[in-house]
């Protein structure tokens, strides 16, 4: 079904104001991990609700708060948007191009933390909204929101406001909070996410420093037990040897498969825009690599640190490391299990002597390809983009997904704003105006075309 | 030979005037890894030891500048003494009682950085020298002083220095920069030192961190691959596994076995004071924890560094990663042929994406036991001590000696006014005003006695 043209006219027209608002929320910092500004991130976001009529709820949690809004429409139908408030850190500082905090157009994209990863993506979806309020005066269907403040930092607090919260939340589909286009431009809508296992790995063997001449024969030496107990969770073959790690692993469905193999070859685009020599585990491209890329669990280290790391030599046994690591998981494998298993895995291996963290986990949960309401999005995408969307049945990364679809059994895809330039959990955090405006534009026919059928 | 009383008088009456011309030398920040206040120190070091009538010349290097000194005495014998008025980095800062370039007294201790290690080792020295002339109007010996810039970062600069004067540096006996007493504050004349080869480690794999979701499956992980080039360097077994290490180390002489026996044992000490809850390879004491601490060279991580090291999570793959790694090196060893055998390891392994950086490096080198020289030192130190020198043929630490040994070919013997829990290289390094006392009263009886035999 078209769309009104005049909420088209509407989005072009009015691009400023939405960029202008947009700015204003990405000039408020928002780091989850650093519990830096989520509170003042969550009233500003309630109010950018409130203006366009919603009923707003902000609900306190252990950590960040949970804005969720509500807003009744034509139809009995209701649409969930899935959003968070929260960014990223911006460290290292030295390499953004401007401040992260200060959002700055350059080349037709707005710079800032945040822009794509997930504020814009908010705002997109507040600007359709606007679009038809404005031509229609009513929303084809019910719309509610849940902006979190803890997607960067795994969603510690969301399981529990999900389960307790389930006749506020029902709804007959979900939107993500991300979306965008491949390499090509081509529009993908997403399926599913990878379930993450974040974990702090620390060890202490003394109440100091030491002088690296008197202990370095006879004291432990925690950088390297680190060292020692990290290789015995991956080997420089790229295989985890955590026993019992690929138990639960799902085989890949023909399905998905078929799906995959529609995708284009991003390798040539991963060793430019990267800078990469090659790939792991002997790949080269095609759909070997894109099945890879998001069918295979990881053991990633994101972060290592032990004693002296400045400029020049310091000679100290250093008596702390740290290692922060990062599972990311296939269907049917499960966070609280692999916790255990990397802790039986490390006693194991006579790392008792190593503490693990649990800094947050997220189960895996696709969608069915096959679901009506993905032909709705791909439907209502069709005039907007050049090429029709590309559906990806698994992508690499993570979010609460499994809360939603195990509590309130609805189908969640994906689709918005960004593109592989993005620099998402990078310096230079980046967003394309004209994708800005393609989004708002999809957003509004998905509405009217949910409503509808 | 007795000293002249008025000697040890002088010294009690002016301790004040002492440890403030220290403390003003330790307000002066001299890091040599940061390049930082060296040229001022310097000047301030020129000045301290212009004051005392020697004839100084500053000698400029590459790095921070070299400053020697010369003044003449009643016998044709010189005594030389090696210092360096540079420090090691104070982080971190946080753990620092009172601020490290802010020198504070408690409990009869002078907090500073540098106090110990070495500023403290110098002032004592020349105040040692204001109580002789004091006395006798003129030193009983010719009396040189090196004092470098360099020492915290392997004396880089000094090596070119000391070989293009040999003329100038010419001196029958060198005193070292530190000695001190052991945890029985029984004095401790040392005799020699391990080499030490420190070099960085670093590897880039791309031109950017990467989203953990997008590249953990497929694109190579700059800590892995550190993680697994260190692993392949030493074993949990604490074995180095470099091929030809351990080739030119030479067996433990006998004299030096014998002198180690008669040292006290430190484990309680180290347990204790270090919070261990016990040491490597089995160790549990004795004249083996004693001979395994110097005569077995080390493979020590001083850093690691790689990734998000802020607080909570980070979802990245790091492209960069950075280790640093000494070496102590037991008599025999060459820390160049170290640096080669390190560079043919990590490529045999596969590691040619590691680079190695060379942050400098000294040879091993030990002073007979029974040379002469070491007899006036432990006969100088007999009336100030209660209990009599304890002689350590090997010490864990490094230095230039190998260079001023090499070229000049002097006994080198180590005195001075330290104590185990000074705190060298750690925060809240300390130094105990009876022993600077001590120390003082016992270079002017070294002097006295060097001059007359």
């Amino acid at each position: 079904m078209p769309i009104n043209p005049s909420v088209d006219h509407y989005l072009e027209l009015n691009m400023d104001d939405s960029i202008r608002e947009l700015s204003k929320y990405c000039t408020q910092p928002s780091i989850a991990a650093q519990q830096l500004g989520t509170h003042e991130c969550a009233q500003m976001t309630r109010g950018m609700l409130e203006k366009r009529g919603f009923t707003v709820e902000v609900f306190q949690t252990a950590g960040a708060p949970i804005v969720f809004a509500e807003r009744k429409g034509r139809s009995d139908k209701t649409l969930l948007f899935y959003n968070h408030y929260d960014v990223q850190p911006p460290e290292p500082l030295e390499l953004w191009e401007s401040p992260p905090f200060s959002p700055t157009i350059r080349d037709g994209k707005l710079f800032a933390r945040g822009v794509v990863d997930d504020k814009g993506h908010l705002t997109s979806r507040l600007f359709a909204i606007d679009a038809i309020l404005d031509v229609d005066g009513e929303l084809p269907c019910n719309v509610k929101f849940v902006v979190e403040g803890e997607e960067e930092i795994s969603s510690v607090n969301l399981e529990h406001f999900v389960k307790t919260h389930q006749d506020l939340l029902h709804a007959d589909a979900c939107v993500w909070e991300y979306g965008g286009v491949d390499f090509n431009d081509r529009p993908v809508l997403g399926l599913g996410l990878r379930g993450i296992c974040y974990v702090e790995l620390r060890i202490k063997t003394a109440n100091q420093d030491v002088h690296s001449g008197l202990g370095g024969s006879i004291f432990p030496n925690a950088a390297w037990r680190m060292v020692w107990a990290l290789a015995t969770l991956k080997g420089p073959d790229e295989s985890i040897r955590i026993e019992g790690f690929h138990d639960d692993i799902l085989p890949i469905p023909e399905r998905s498969r078929e799906l995959m193999a529609r995708l284009p070859d991003p390798s040539d685009e991963y060793r430019n825009r990267y800078g990469l020599k090659g790939f792991i585990k002997g790949l080269s491209g095609g759909v070997d690599l894109l099945i890879e890329e998001v069918f295979t669990p990881t053991c990633t280290i994101c972060g290592l640190s032990s004693g002296y790391q400045g400029e020049g030599s310091k000679t100290i046994l250093p008596c702390e490391a740290r290692a922060k690591l990062d599972f990311r998981l296939v269907p049917n494998m499960q966070p609280e299990k692999i916790i255990h298993l990397l802790r039986a895995h490390l006693d194991q291996n006579g790392f008792q002597d190593i503490d693990i963290i649990d800094l947050g986990s997220e189960a895996p949960a696709v969608t069915d390809p096959d679901d009506p309401f993905v032909k709705v999005v791909v439907e209502a995408a069709r005039e907007v983009y050049d090429q029709p969307m590309q559906i990806v049945p698994l992508s690499g990364g993570s979010g609460p997904n499994a809360i939603f679809m195990k509590t309130l059994h609805l189908p969640i895809v994906s689709a918005g704003v960004s593109y592989p330039g993005a620099q998402i959990h990078a310096p230079n955090e980046n967003m394309r105006l004209d994708l800005y405006l393609k989004g708002a534009r999809h957003i509004a026919r998905m509405l009217t075309v949910f409503g509808a059928v």
